[in-house]
């Protein structure tokens, strides 16, 4: 995903300033331009509603991981995330991720009521600018997402969702625009196709600096310096949430194609679709084999974060390497998954559903291999990027994180974490009827 | 959606008879007409498995608002009126929805058992016929899938079903008919894109219709004039539910456009995903803050339903509006649904998920709003048309409801009903193995 | 899905090598063999994507249908085995299913490390080869998923991925490529479109392999001779599955159709789409009044397994019946799994999850039926083609599962069976916080 504002296919801006739009007075070659912004705009929009789905994938995912008597937070906490992330992406964040497009802010949103705000220009290239919007708000919405699970099962709700309000309406957009938006990163030859680091290390630098500030759960980690694991409720759920993940990555990753009308970028998606499935395949093969090897015993939870953490490496390069070099990467992911887990443990930084290992560090991996697979892209560069973007995500979510819980607090009580924030916070259990073992 | 079975899109009709099916010979013009035609069956296909989707959305967000001792039931309510609706509408209700395609009755199912039913006239139109037949099948369906969740935990089985086959065969198709087959409704101006009244009002009113000859369940009206709580059993389930719903909105608003083959269109239903989206969010987002503010505390299922009638709320017209707009529109929307779930209560009305405030009330006022983006529209005729679909739909399914009631009977005993359906009626608990708490 | 590597789209096959890729400077016609690649291809990705889904419909329904204290293994066997699935079917089963590719092993595989394995070579046919393997990998896992939930609640996990490595690696490819690799079962006349022998009797021959080798379990059958019922720990859970196999069935017969770059072949896509949901319909309602009838209630796990039976029941020829056609085939699919899973336990063959009447015996049904109304098809080369299929399948999967019981063994031990797969071999339960009732 390159500069899409400012790159057009090229034969769309060619063919279409000469196209009528009644088909049958079309010049020459301009019947297959029309097909082409039809057809890129279909991926925009096929590509969107997978990732949009994802959101879901993130919600069931958190809702298996936390204990039972969290359930019903991290439920609203992911409705109201992406909720919040479709309002402030549209009144803020897609201007400032694009700033080439002009004051829009006060045309669309305070200006005129009307049919102004996210209109195509159908001249103007080769998709549909609500079509790209619609699929950009998708990714803006995945980077919340991420950090929520962290957070997980000690964070106030409303807290939080200032938080997001935040990250989606300037902390992702500004550090996007640096790439995607035509910015300085772009300039200097950073590579980050579906954003392994523009989407999956920044909800991962933003759950780090969320997890500093609130400190680990009550329990978590024992006196004596043992790690006590906390189960998570309900693994049918997390493991729900991993496939619905795994099914929007395909979008994710090949939407970023950004194109579907020519041989070329049909062809592309088709491989990045592969590639993406052999990426996740591998990470949680690896995952699978690794726990059994290192533990003895199989660790499910390991196997989805592998796939998972397989998924965010290839997300920086999904369409250079050959199926074999996708399994390679993707494997390493799943490794990563199962060593960092235990290493932030070691750190006493509580990750509750292991977002960390899984979206910031295959997160810099998969940018970092990059230069592996695609000519164009250099380690030393690939390095620049994620260092940049990590320094500027972390530092502005943690004061961010800091002023909040210096105002209105970011933690709840004692006593509401051990009862549980469902009762304490909302007054609503998410399983009700079923009594505890 | 307008209108469909009369009015093709011009182009198509134009180019397709001079069209050879062998593309190499085809005339100038011909291989677009070709692809507009695929693209609109494309269209009605990927929009049509996004609202069969809808139908497990349904089951979720039912299957997780009802206690566990009902679960098996509204599940297995969920599968039946799906595939009764899937019958019924191929064997009488499409033909009566489009009466102008003939007596495609007789021919079709009792004449010659061939490939004659539902089978595409390639020549005809600009899509294929079988893609739109399955496109109207899921709306069919979702008419019914809204009743189940108001009658829920006190009504029997096969006579619900009995209805859901009055419903989906006659009762939708017949109302529709009015607007989207052409008829009365279509002539005076009606509007309404996707069905906020034609499918989602319809469901409503024939859920209220149910409530009241049901009645309220046991104990959830005390003597003293208290409304006792029932919560949901797994609101897990019931947010996937809500998610599953929200994705598959996308194919039901998006592809009532009904074409994707031109720019116009294909911009046409970016923009509805965009607005959708938007007024599901807003939906959502209005409920969160509204229940905090009025209760003290966030309610997870008033968001849910927030989102859900944001959606119903921006259905009648997805298209005209800014996302400006459609962020006012959902977030009354939202704004509805917290207002009249409780006002449903005062009213001694039984309404188990809600659907009466989400599918009717937010139903209504999408269609009524439409006359503000829509200059076409007009608010009189839009309240004309929902009073006239409301009292038919209304008053045929009370009548059906009350036959139903003094033959077979329509409720369960009181014992059942204690009990739990799924014991009673089922024999086939939905979790066995866990202990009530 | 007939002879796909070896007989592309005539029209693409003749304007192709003619077209220069800038589309500008295409010749006459060239630009609708453009746009037949990129439809082609996008339906095997659309395809792909919802039969990916399938997946996880699997692990669902089984999640849902085995006790509590085996759920976390349930899990880790499906995301393992599509995971082992994928790899395995690119290493070596891709390249024996279309053997006419040449040695695409070494020079893709273990030779040249880069972009070589699975790429397009845009030239040679309709559609992106990436696109197709994508499609075709998909279907190899689902093979793979349908042997998990037979042998449930026993088979050790690593023996059990043993044989998923040799299923998806070597015996589905080698029998698929007898039909769809352009063998001899295509040249004598055999008729299956989407794989009702070669996908689902195939999986379901294996899953009879399975449980003749493992025996039943524990408790399953008295020694008085009843039958013990052993119910599903999570119907929700099992509806959700049944519900995503139902949809991404959309996928996997509509994506057989292999092109939608014709107005023939996107009609034929939106009758499969149609005849599919028809026949799921019509097997779930024969279900529903079938036990209703013979046990006096209707049974909701009789409901899913007779749609699922209808929809393996029309994969064999979703193309040619008419809706009243697809309404019989897929309705006595439903007949068949209320008759045949009792059948089974008369047997003492425990299919936990109803796999084999569903696979296995529909699938003959499906198979055998497609005589009817496809008169290219006789049905004594249908019997031939499932016998032939069928003993291949089983006397392999047999000898391999002696070959693992008699090596590492292939069952858990009786005092871990007792206590639940997940705590004696993952050291993990799915709900860990939920009382037994």
């Amino acid at each position: 995903m390159n500069l899409i504002k400012t790159l057009a296919p090229a034969a769309a801006l060619i063919a279409l300033p000469q196209l009528g739009l009644a088909q049958e007075a079309a010049p020459e070659g301009a019947a297959a331009a029309q097909t082409q912004f039809i057809l890129n705009s279909l991926l925009f929009l096929v590509g969107g509603f997978l990732v949009f789905w994802m959101a879901a994938g993130f919600a069931m995912l958190e809702a298996g991981l936390v204990r039972s008597k969290n359930v019903t937070m991290q439920l609203t906490k992911n409705m109201g995330l992406f909720s919040l992330a479709a309002i402030m992406y549209w009144l803020i964040g897609y201007n400032i991720m694009y700033p080439g497009d002009g004051n829009w802010i006060i045309e669309g949103v305070f200006g005129t009521i009307g049919p102004k705000d996210i209109k195509s220009d159908i001249d103007a290239g080769g998709y549909s600018n609500a079509s790209d919007f619609f699929f950009q708000l998708m990714f803006c919405a995945t980077t919340a997402s991420i950090v929520s699970g962290t957070m997980a099962e000690r964070v106030k709700l409303w807290p939080f969702l200032a938080f997001v309000v935040v990250l989606t309406g300037v902390i992702y957009p500004t550090e996007a625009s640096w790439q995607w938006g035509g910015g300085w990163l772009s300039q200097i030859g950073f590579a980050d196709f579906a954003g392994s680091t523009l989407v999956h290390a920044t909800g991962g630098f933003a759950a780090l600096a969320g997890a500093l500030v609130l400190g680990p759960r009550i329990g978590k980690y024992a006196k004596d310096g043992r790690v006590v694991p906390i189960p998570g409720s309900n693994l049918a759920l997390a493991t729900l949430g991993t496939f619905i993940l795994w099914l929007g990555w395909f979008g994710f990753n090949g939407g970023s194609q950004l194109a579907m009308g020519t041989l070329e970028d049909a062809d592309a998606v088709a491989q990045i679709f592969a590639n993406t499935n052999m990426a996740a395949a591998a990470g949680a093969v690896a995952a699978m084999v690794l726990t059994q090897v290192m533990y003895g015993k199989t660790d499910l939870t390991m196997v989805l974060n592998g796939a998972l953490a397989g998924l965010v490496s290839i997300t920086a390069e999904p369409l250079a390497p050959s199926l074999f070099q996708a399994l390679i990467i993707g494997g390493i992911g799943g490794v990563i998954a199962v060593f960092t887990v235990p290493m932030l443990d070691r750190m006493r930084i509580d990750d509750v559903v292991g977002a960390i290992p899984v979206h910031l560090i295959a997160g810099f991996w998969g940018t970092f291999i990059v230069a592996w697979t695609n000519d164009e892209a250099s380690f030393v560069t690939q390095i620049i990027g994620f260092a940049a973007i990590g320094a500027f995500v972390f530092v502005v979510s943690y004061v961010v994180f800091m002023i909040l819980k210096a105002t209105v607090g970011l933690r709840v009580g004692e006593e509401e974490e051990i009862n549980g924030l469902d009762m304490a916070e909302l007054g609503m259990e998410a399983y009700p009827e079923f009594a505890k073992g």
